[in-house]
């Protein structure tokens, strides 16, 4: 016969499928000899059948259960439904996969009229019985009985009331007795039968109760959005009563094994003596830190500490437990591995390794590697943002915090900045023009845009903490001043940002620096010297490049060059350029550029002294570098000494329905050549003004927007025209690589023709995403939301690589382009690149690297090394 | 040893890869017996062989050429080099494939200081015989020796300036001797050698000079970008002269066997008396036509009458020749299938079924099926438009003719057509709005947009006359005129439009009204029994579902809701809608829509009576049907009672950066369920009310823009409910079907997934090619003429399906969804729908229909038929 119920000592954590988390978990502590209330677990599988045989608890499984509960009644020496000296239990749920939304749990089940007696006699407490009893009707009456929470505290407020009572520790033996006499009451009127006082009917009604809730609305929902299958169903854990509050030398706690906060190897957590758990969530008393034990319950703290000892040691990881003393004695009730912040990841991690309890790998493998931003990033010192409640809330677009006064326009934030001020920009939103600002600025603040605007991505490329998409807020430009609700804040007051939280405070906030050496330089070793893919940076500037390079970073796998247009003066060269009306004209432009261009890829190549740099050539529609308002217009006719007529036509023709899908990229390099011939130049140039200095140089320029091969098959030929005549007219040989970006669907879908033109492939996941969903990332705010909250969609596609679509094309690009071109090698540069999620499947398509932006590279370098760890032991 | 030179009676037909096309042309013609001037051919092998000899003729091959020149020698009883009668040839190349470029011909090779006197003594024509001298020379000296054309000219000018005359046939045999002279000096001091003499080495010099021209460049770029690979080389055709300038009994021609123009079973064409080509050409002469020869030169027109019989009963089709005549002798020079208008093409190919010569899927296969377009619409008659010339020419958009007045504006169109009065609406675009002005007018005239702008995608839908894009316009709509250079056009003033040239008349030109009965007819009935590619139409009002229907339209394949929003007083009520602040709001506005739209479908199921009809829910940003100007906004205002200030927020609400990649299609049916509901509700009550009527429906929901499965399953969720509910409400059975358009990469991407879900598959090839390639269609103008002029592109995607971009995706979702889902059908109702590639490529894969505009799906039948005979030929 199929044996469906287990004590704890038969169990083991390797079980869970079979016994459901949490049993498997008691029956692992109750096997290494920790004290944990022995009890039994009703497996899945019964749970399984009870659906199978038409929802009935079946003879078999009822002798099963009454044969291992006879056992445990042995073992503790008590009976159920004794008079004296009652058994009592718990009754809790518990699947193979955590799932909220299932029956919870009962306490104190085998309570009756008679045993309270025996209960309130053997503990010497008649309030305690009495106290109990009320608490199992209750919780009875509502998850087995179905019987509304507020019609029970509805009864008890009432006897509050009449006795003018404020609290329920107020509440005698005499009006315990009353408020139960009345629960049962209720429960007769709406059941229509009297509570059950056979304590084994008490537990079949419970049992079915837990089967039942696996089926539940709730727990449905959650299956069906979290996608979990082929589960049996849930177990049902029957456990021995301890009781925290019979005494002094009673209570109850929770405790970290380990400071989840920094790390440090302490016992960390509270406790509350003679208490239930239910009373330290009431928070009328304040439960003692643990550390104060130590003094006030010696002998406790030494068995807390043995216990983490045993814990730790079999566990291999920090513990998050549960615990209740009765009567001087310890009991566990729960263990778990305990959530940590990054800091305390990495200090945990690092101190298992050095304490010989976990490898190297495991430690890799314990650091969730988003949790590294906490690390790279200054932060709001945590005392100090205790006390502030903050104003508005948008948001985390880059993570960080800064302090600084409010300025509402680029150009002022940069003449502060030039004085030494310390500035937020704050902006409606920002655009292209802004760059300069930003720069600037100690941190950025928008009304509007999601985590892909432009302030977004741009605060991000450049590490600087923003707080995006703050509805709250109201930039109100024209008076120049910013509303939050009744709140006016003008330019020149103090605001700090939590780039962490999105949230903003008014005043100076004390910021704590980031320590990157020690324990988290430890880390980086390590993971770097496990990963095989490689990792490198998106940097337009040598400060950003230098930044990536001391994170880790490979080499640059993408430059936007257009970035260096914003720069300076050179934007009225760039404009100058737009507007020229001839080929010799846009020349003569561009002739003014180029020596710009060519000292930043210089700084570049020196920054990255002998790993690659990836350059793209120019990539945005021109009209983005042209003036929008009226204002800039004139001030720029005026720079230009043309009529401000001339410009707002220009304007007006280069606007563009779905500039997304128009002139721009290859397109535009394609139209007028001569951006390409001056792109090129400028890169050829610095790598041999950087050779000559003895610098090794890989420039790899990268066309945008290919999406047929005679595209890059055409720039190629420009590129390599040029690029042949400055090496030889310098006599220098630079090994030099011309490949594109596959952005673009149809790029992937022929990349079999184009691989015969590409040394490298870089995929844009950008476009790529916005083409292969046809989402644009600067209109989804209206749907994606949407999307995101029903589920439609389980994931942003901006946020993590869609394996199932975008994905398809990547792995199809790199097969068909791999199969033609056996020497192409090939990246990633879209946002996605620095998500662990989307670095783990890089790794798994066998990507050459990744390429993400300079604070984003130690999260992918530890990434891809747990994308490495987790394919060794798949094997 | 290999055969490098065949005579024509060796060859064949059959043989053009070795002989070339006017080789076996020439062979073919000897075979049958028709009168050519006997000649050799030297075979494309033998130039192949010349390049890999090191661009050296070889003893073998002049061994072979010799022989058989001496044989020809023979045959003709002339002989080279001969100062009393001296065979003559001309020496012409030849490839497999007629290629531009190539030499071209050289005449009266032969001649020389010796044999002009035979010559002039056997033509007893001492003029005759030095003008074919000093042509022989300069033709020689050009294209042999590569001297510029122009020097030659400049000496005959000179000596024409010296005897005062005016014309070439004013020099007398002296001034031709003269003229010799200073030719052979001008090759002595061009090449430092005297003109070759021997007429052996002539024609050694002239075979090389064939086989070098295979590689000049413009022959090596012509073949690079018509993409034509593995020929040999090119033939060389050397063939006795005829001379048609004799005397009056000689004379020369061309001439079709039928009337090109209107396919008349006539001889069609022009013969000049005593003349040469070359003087046909400098049409200093009027030639007679070709009909006055039966009673000017009987003789000679019963000749012809009876080589149009041989040659069209041996090629089987209507051909087109050349023919010299020399002393009442014809001879032929060429034949070749003769081009034809679409007119012709159709009467030539049912008369050649009912002559006998031809079976009908010859006959099919004989017309151009975009051809059809000229029989489809009204034309403007060709004798007027002969005597007029066009003020303006545009792009042509849509096929047709149109006379009507000026008018500017929608409203004003609307309200004379009204009153019967014919106009022509004429805009710098068209937009949405324009719908119902476009419906009232003739014609549609715009200043801006490509083929692919609104304009044209409505007007072709119509099968109303558009000429868009048309530059030379200006249309200045503050103060009501169309300036077109000098002129300017008034509102009122008569114009009319060619659709199938772009070209635009002032005044009111005579139109001719297509004719469909009779041979389009008999052509469509055969095309129907031979092709098994379903056919539908894409319509959205009851005429255009007619009109497909009485083309032979299979159903409708696509029915675009969104344009009957804009239809009466409905757009107000759409309005509305939009406005809407509450559900609630929006559901009052939507059920004013619903009886309307229920009405519209109700009139479509009955003209597609038994046939499915396929409705697509809304697809377009609710932004597009809020007005733009601020005029408009004030009258719309005013209509709804709210202030202008609201609506205008609400249209910056509803901007979108790039509209294409929107909010809209399935994402605005998913925010906003309600549309969803009305417009199910409009067609299961319209499918309701047609079959209690005793209408067979066949109703067909088309969700759009389904790029992941989830939101087909949602919205087919909330289609099932409604329609339920009325079916059942109603006590009626009908069966209709949910499917999904395939327009999002991603959909096709993960099409087997979405098969799950959907009964039929529509490929929304506008979208999913704007995607695939990320073109815009409203932004292409910028680089995509570019990439069309200098051949980065071979076709515009949106004319024509991308086969291997766009087309990979279609073929990977009609595998992976039939795969998943067996009974799913799959169609395509994007534009290219009806072109007949596209049409042939949906056959090639499987394809259940093609679905097009109106007026396209006779050529669509035709093209679906020829993809089928096409196939049944290969097999």
């Amino acid at each position: 016969m199929k044996k469906y119920v287990f004590s704890f000592e038969e169990g083991s954590k390797d079980m869970k499928e079979l016994l459901g988390g949490k049993g498997a978990g008691l029956a692992e502590m109750t096997r290494i000899g920790l004290p944990v209330p022995p009890g039994i677990t009703i497996t899945t599988e019964a749970c399984k059948e009870y659906y199978e045989k038409g929802q009935k608890l079946w003879p078999e499984l009822k002798e099963q259960v009454l044969e291992k509960f006879e056992e445990l009644q042995k073992k503790i020496g008590l009976r159920f439904g004794d008079k004296e000296n009652p058994l009592l239990v718990s009754v809790r749920s518990g699947a193979a996969v955590s799932m909220p939304g299932m029956m919870d749990t009962i306490l104190n089940l085998g309570l009756n009229d008679e045993t309270v007696f025996g209960l309130a006699k053997n503990s010497n407490n008649e309030r305690f019985a009495y106290d109990s009893y009320r608490r199992f009707i209750q919780m009875f009456g509502n998850v087995v009985l179905s019987i509304d929470h507020s019609k029970f505290e509805k009864i008890l407020e009432e006897i509050k009331q009449t006795k003018g009572y404020e609290q329920d520790v107020e509440l005698t033996a005499e009006d315990l007795k009353e408020v139960v006499k009345r629960y049962k009451e209720l429960i007769k009127a709406e059941t229509g039968k009297e509570f059950p006082q056979e304590p084994m009917e008490q537990l079949w009604l419970a049992v079915e109760a837990v089967f039942k809730s696996w089926n539940n609305e709730r727990a449905i929902e959650y299956r069906r959005i979290k996608n979990i299958k082929g589960l049996l169903g849930t177990a049902v854990n029957i456990q021995a009563m301890v009781f925290g509050n019979l005494g002094d030398d009673c209570g109850t706690g929770v405790c970290f094994t380990r400071n989840p906060a920094t790390g440090e190897n302490e016992l960390f957590g509270e406790y509350l003596p003679n208490a239930q758990g239910e009373d330290v969530v009431a928070g009328i008393r304040t439960p003692l830190p643990i550390s104060e034990l130590k003094n006030k319950f010696p002998e406790l703290y030494e068995q807390l500490l043995d216990i983490k000892k045993k814990l730790e040691n079999h566990y291999k990881d920090m513990q998050d437990i549960e615990f209740t003393v009765q009567k001087g004695k310890l009991y566990l009730l729960q263990t778990r591995t305990g959530q940590r912040t990054g800091f305390a990841a990495v200090k945990i991690a690092v101190d298992l390794v050095n304490e010989g309890i976990i490898d190297k790998k495991t430690a890799l493998m314990r650091i969730e590697p988003e949790s590294l931003n906490q690390l790279l990033h200054k932060r709001i010192d945590p005392v100090a943002k205790e006390k502030h409640k903050p104003i508005a809330r948008g948001l985390p677009a880059s993570p960080g915090a800064a302090v600084g006064k409010v300025v509402l326009n680029s150009k002022e934030a940069f003449e502060l900045a030039e004085k030494k001020e310390k500035v937020i920009l704050v902006r409606t939103e920002t655009s292209p023009e802004d760059i300069k600002g930003m720069n600037a600025a100690q941190g950025i603040l928008t009304q509007r845009g999601g985590m892909t605007s432009h302030a977004a991505v741009v605060a991000r490329g450049m590490g600087k903490c923003a707080v995006v998409g703050c509805s709250d807020l109201i930039v109100d430009e024209d008076n120049g001043i910013i509303k939050v609700k009744d709140l006016t804040i003008k330019p020149g007051d103090w605001i700090t940002l939590d780039g962490n939280t999105g949230e903003v405070y008014l005043g100076q906030l004390p910021l704590v620096e980031p320590d990157l050496s020690g324990n988290f330089e430890t880390v980086m070793s390590w993971a770097k010297e496990v990963k095989t893919l490689g990792v490198r940076t998106n940097a337009d500037t040598p400060k950003d490049a230098q930044v990536a390079r001391n994170f880790g970073a490979e080499g640059i796998g993408l430059c936007r060059t257009e970035h260096m247009f914003f720069e300076g003066d050179r934007i009225t060269a760039v404009r100058e350029m737009i507007l020229a009306g001839t080929k010799e004209e846009r020349e003569k432009a561009l002739n003014k550029i180029l020596p710009m261009q060519k000292e930043d890829f210089y700084k570049l190549f020196k920054v990255m002294d002998g790993l690659p740099v990836t350059i793209r050539l120019l990539d945005p529609p021109l009209h983005e570098f042209l003036p929008k308002e009226d204002e800039e217009i004139n001030s720029v006719a005026r720079e230009l000494g043309v009529s401000p007529e001339v410009i707002k036509e220009k304007v007006q023709n280069l606007m563009e329905v779905n500039p997304m899908l128009g002139h721009r990229g290859c397109r535009l390099l394609l139209t007028y050549p001569e951006i390409t011939e001056m792109q090129t130049k400028a890169i050829m140039l610095a790598a041999v003004e950087a050779v000559k200095e003895g610098i090794k140089v890989e420039p790899q320029i990268m066309v945008p927007l290919v999406g047929h091969y005679e595209e890059l098959k055409r720039v190629r030929e420009v590129i390599e025209r040029v690029a042949q005549k400055i090496l030889e007219e310098n006599n220098v040989d630079i090994k030099y690589k011309v490949g594109t970006m596959i952005e673009v669907p149809r790029a992937a879908l022929t990349s079999d023709e184009i691989a015969n033109y590409a040394d490298f492939f870089s995929f844009g996941t950008n476009d790529l995403t916005q083409m292969t969903f046809g989402f644009s990332r600067d209109d989804i705010g209206k749907f994606l939301p949407t999307y995101l909250k029903e589920e439609i969609l389980e994931d942003d596609p901006f946020k993590t690589v869609d394996i199932k679509g975008v994905g398809k094309l990547m792995k199809f690009t790199l097969e068909n382009g791999k199969a033609v071109n056996p020497n192409l090698s090939v990246g990633i540069c879209g946002e996605q690149g620095g998500e662990p999620r989307t670095v783990d499947f890089c790794r798994e398509i066998k990507l050459d690297y990744v390429s993400c932006s300079p604070y984003r590279v130690p999260i992918a370098i530890l990434a891809a090394a747990q994308a490495e760890i987790r394919r060794e032991n798949k094997n």
